[in-house]
C-alpha cells in the first residue's frame, strides 16, 4: 500500500529516521521504552530476605551438585536456574543505609517501598523520625485502587512486611506496627504470627481481637484458609503451625500437608484478583533468619521455597502477560555466604547439604533443650549428629562427611559450652564461633557448610549488592546497576503513582 | 517537508507502526536492538581476575568511609561509585568451569574468550585437550584486520592473558604459551615479565631473545615505553620495575613515577589506533593475587587502578562514541571476600583501610625477610606493623584499631610461625589460618581487615557470579543474567565474527 514513488521514498526515509531514534533510544536505556509502556495491571515483588547472589546462586548450584552426584560424568555441568534466575532482564541494587553499609531490613525495606534512604531499624520515615514515607503498595492502593496483599513466612509486622503498610521509628513498635496492618485497608496478608499482639506489656487489647472492628476476617488454621475466597472480603490469614519466634516452619521442617510460601501466593491470587489490579509483596523471610544462623541448608531450601512461590506469580502472568510485573530481589545480603571455604580450596560438596534434614532452630527447639534437660552424653548426641546432618565420627577417608580430630574437638567443645547452658557471656573468640547462637547447633551447622564447601563470614548483615529480576510489563525498567531506592523510583514511574 | 495530507497520514501511520516494533523490540530484550546496531570498531575488555560485586563494592564503600570520615555528617552517604559502575548497562555472568564452581582463571578466560567451558586449567581447549579454540581476539584479527593489544599487570603469560592468544593443555606450559605470544602477532603487548622465559629448564631459547624473529620490539624499559609510537609496529612492552612473581607492583607499592595500568592502556591506544579498528583485552590481574592472600587494602588499590585504566577507555570512546564498546567484567571471584565480619555485626570500618601502607607481599620481600635473617623481636616488629598497617598495641578504647588480647595472642603465634621459618607442613587449624602465606603476614592483613569490617572465607576462588559492565555500540546485549559464555556470544554476534 506504500508502494508508489513518492510514497516508498518516504518510507524509506522514515524508516531511516526512525531506525535512528531507535537505536537512539536503545542506547539512552530502557527508561524511554518504559515510559511509552502500558503500566502494568499485577504486580508482585517478591523479597528474599537476606537474598543475593550466594543464596541463590549457592540454590543452584546445590541443585546441580544433587542432579550430577549419582552420575558418571565427569565435566561438571553447572548449577540448574532457579525460576527467577531465567527471567529475562537483570540487574543490581546497592543497599547502605543511612547508618551504614551493613544495612538492616526496616530502612532496606523502606527504600525499596518508598525511594528513601533512613537509618537501620526505621520504618518509612526520615532520619529525623518525623516525616513519614508513603509506601509504593499504600499509593496504588490510594491512587489506583489496586487491591494490596502482603505476604511474608515471618511475622506479619515484622520489619520487611512494615515497611509497605507503616510508618515508626523503630521496627521494634510490633504493637504499633500491627494496628497500622488493622488500618492499611489492604485487602490480603498472609504468613507467620503477629509478634507482640498484646503490646510491649502485654495489656493492650489484642490485634487478633481487634482485626473484626477494622473488618478483617481473621483466619487462624488451615482448613480456614482453604476456604477463604474472594468473596471473604480483606483477610489475615496467620498459619496455623507456627515455628520458632511465631514464623511459619523453615522449608527444612514443613511437613508436606503444611502450606508453603507458595499456597499463600495461590491463595492470595485467589483473593486479590479483579480488573482494576493489584500490588502482592511476598517476603521470604527466613533465608535472612537461616543466614543470620549460618545455615546454609536451611538458607538453601528457603530460597528453593522462594523460586517455587515466584513460579506461581509466573503462572498467573502467563495468563496475564502484558500486563503483570513480577520483580524478585533482596533487601541485603545476610551472612557474608560464599560457595567456597578455606578448608576445601577449589572444591565444593554441595551435594552433602542433602544429609541435613532439620533446621538449626528445630534442632535447638526439639533436641538440644532435652539434651540440657537429661544430661545426654556427648557420644548419644553424635548419634543424632549423624542422622540429622550426615556428620560421621569415623568412616572412610574419601568420606567428605568424616570429622576431622580437629572438627570433633570444635564440636565436643561446643557440647560443652552448649551443656553448661545458661551463660550467654562470651569471649571475642566464642563470639566468632557461636554467635548469639546456641554453640552445639551454630557448630554443627559450621561444619557441615565447610565440609560442602560454603562458609558464613558474619552473623549480620552484608554490603554485597543484591540482584534485582524482572519479568513482565515494564521489565526493561529494571536492568542495570542502581541504588536501592531506585527500585522504588522505576515501579512508581511504570505505575504512575506521586 | 513530510507535511502534506497524504504524506502526514502515512506518516502518522508509520510512526504507529514503528512505535509498535520500537516497543515489542524493546520487550523482547536487547539482542534484537544488537542486530540492528553497527559494529563497533573499538573494543575494551576490561577482566579484574578475582574481581566480582564484593571487589568493586568494597572499593567503592571504602571510597565513602574515607570522604565522610573527616566529617560531622552523622547520615552515612554511601560509597563513590568507580567509573565503570556508572555504566549504562550493568548483567551478571556464572562463572563455574568444567571442574568446580570454584572455577580457574585459564577455564574462565576460555569461557569469555571463546564462548567454551572447560576443564580449570587449560587454556582454549575442550576438556580432552585435543580440540583447540579460536579466541575472540584471534578472530577479529584475523577476519576484521582489527589490530589487538594485550595488558595485564601480572606475566604476559599468565593464564588470563594467555586465553586471548593460547591454546593449550596447561596453563603451566609458560615456554609455549608465551612461543604463541610471539606467532599471534598481535600488535601489543604490556605489562609484567614473562614466566619461565627460557622454559621450565631454563635451557631453552629465551623468549626475550625470540621477539625479534618474530618481528616485535621489545621494550624493557620505561623510557623506552615512553618513546613507543605506532610506527614502531609490534611491541612488546615489559615494565621496568617488576615485584613479585616478575608482576607490576601493586598499586599499594607503586611509585608515582612509575606507569600504572592506566598508562599502558594509554600508551595500547597511541599504538593500535586505525581506521579498520582495534580489540583490547586489559586485565587487573592482581586483584586476584591480593584476594588470593587475604590483603584487602591492595585488593581496593588495585580495583581503583583498574577503574582508573577504565577511565582512559572512556576518554577514548568519548571521541569515539558511536563506535566504541567498553566492557569491564571479572573472570570469577577470589577469595570470598565480604563487607561485614562477625566481630563487627553490622558496622564497618573501612577507612582504616587507609593505615594500610604497603601489599603484603612487598612486607615479605623487604621485612620478613629482615626479620627472620636478623631475628627482630616481636616488640620491634610491633612498631613496623602500626607504622605500615596502623594496628596498635594500645591506645584509646574507641581506637578501632587497637588490637585486643586475643588478637594480639594470635599476632604473637602468627610471629612465632613465621620466625620458626621453613617448615611449610601446616595443621588444618593453621592452614585455615595461614594457607601458604607467610604467617605473619596474613595475620596482619586479616586483622586489619576485620577490624575493618572486611573478611575473607577461602585463599581461592569462590562461586559467585562476576558483574559484567558496558558502555557504548551494543551494550544493550550485555544486560541480564546469564553464563559467563555468553560474553563471547554477545562479543561475537556484535562483531560479526564466526
Amino acid at each position: 500500500m506504500y508502494s508508489g514513488g513518492n510514497a516508498a521514498r518516504a518510507m524509506r526515509r522514515m524508516l531511516s529516521l526512525l531506525f535512528v531514534v531507535f537505536v537512539a533510544a536503545s542506547l539512552a536505556g530502557a527508561p524511554e521504552a518504559g515510559a511509552a509502556q502500558k503500566a502494568p495491571r499485577y504486580v508482585f515483588l517478591f523479597i528474599g530476605d537476606g537474598m543475593s547472589y550466594p543464596q541463590f546462586q549457592a540454590a543452584s548450584d546445590y541443585l546441580g551438585a544433587v542432579r550430577q552426584s549419582g552420575t558418571d560424568d565427569k565435566i561438571l555441568r553447572g548449577g540448574e536456574s532457579l525460576s527467577f534466575m531465567k527471567f529475562p532482564v537483570a540487574g543490581s541494587a546497592v543497599t547502605y543505609d543511612s547508618t551504614s553499609f551493613c544495612p538492616d531490613s526496616a530502612s532496606t525495606a523502606t527504600s525499596i517501598s518508598t525511594g528513601h534512604k533512613t537509618y537501620s531499624g526505621v520504618i518509612n520515615m526520615d532520619e529525623g523520625k518525623t516525616r513519614a514515607y508513603e509506601a509504593i503498595s499504600e499509593k496504588v492502593h490510594r491512587q489506583k485502587g489496586f487491591k494490596v496483599g502482603v505476604i511474608t513466612t515471618v511475622n506479619l509486622n515484622h520489619a520487611t512486611p512494615a515497611a509497605f503498610y507503616a510508618h515508626q521509628p523503630s521496627r521494634r513498635q510490633y504493637y504499633e506496627i500491627g494496628e497500622e496492618m488493622l488500618k492499611s485497608g489492604f485487602e490480603y496478608f498472609a504468613g507467620g504470627g503477629l509478634l507482640k499482639p498484646a503490646g510491649q506489656d502485654g495489656k493492650q487489647p489484642s490485634l487478633y481481637d481487634l482485626a473484626d472492628d477494622y473488618g478483617y476476617k481473621l483466619v487462624r488454621t488451615q482448613a480456614g484458609a482453604e476456604k477463604v475466597s474472594a468473596g471473604d472480603g480483606k483477610v489475615i490469614l496467620v498459619a496455623e503451625h507456627l515455628a520458632d519466634e511465631q514464623s511459619m516452619a523453615y522449608e527444612n521442617d514443613r511437613a508436606d500437608t503444611v502450606w508453603s510460601l507458595a499456597d499463600y501466593v495461590r491463595k492470595g491470587i485467589e483473593v486479590l484478583d479483579n480488573e482494576t489490579g493489584f500490588f502482592m509483596m511476598v517476603e521470604g523471610g527466613k533465608i535472612d533468619w537461616a543466614c543470620h544462623a549460618n545455615d546454609a541448608g536451611s538458607t538453601i531450601n528457603d530460597t528453593l521455597a522462594l523460586a517455587d512461590a515466584v513460579d506461581v506469580a509466573i503462572a498467573f502472568a502467563d495468563k496475564h502477560p502484558d500486563e503483570t510485573l513480577i520483580l524478585v530481589t533482596g533487601d541485603h545480603e545476610t551472612g557474608g555466604l560464599t560457595i567456597g571455604f578455606a578448608g576445601t580450596d577449589y572444591d565444593t560438596y554441595l551435594a552433602n547439604l542433602k544429609n541435613q534434614k532439620i533446621s538449626y532452630a528445630r534442632f535447638d527447639s526439639e533436641y538440644v533443650s532435652r539434651y540440657r534437660a537429661q544430661q545426654t552424653s556427648f557420644e548419644d548426641v553424635l548419634k543424632d549428629v549423624e542422622r540429622l546432618f550426615g556428620l560421621k565420627a569415623s568412616g572412610s577417608k574419601d568420606d567428605t562427611l568424616v570429622l576431622t580430630d580437629w572438627e570433633m574437638n570444635r564440636l565436643r567443645a561446643a557440647y560443652d559450652r552448649t551443656m553448661r547452658g545458661a551463660d550467654k557471656t562470651k569471649s571475642q573468640e566464642e563470639y566468632l564461633l557461636y554467635g548469639t547462637y546456641e554453640p552445639l547447633s551454630v557448630t554443627i551447622t559450621h561444619l557441615l557448610n565447610n565440609k560442602s564447601g560454603i562458609n558464613f563470614a558474619s552473623y549480620a548483615h552484608t554490603g554485597l549488592p543484591v540482584a534485582v529480576f524482572a519479568r513482565g510489563a515494564g521489565q526493561e525498567l529494571f536492568g542495570g546497576f542502581y541504588d536501592n531506592t531506585a527500585i522504588y523510583t522505576k515501579m512508581a514511574s511504570l505505575l504512575n503513582v506521586k
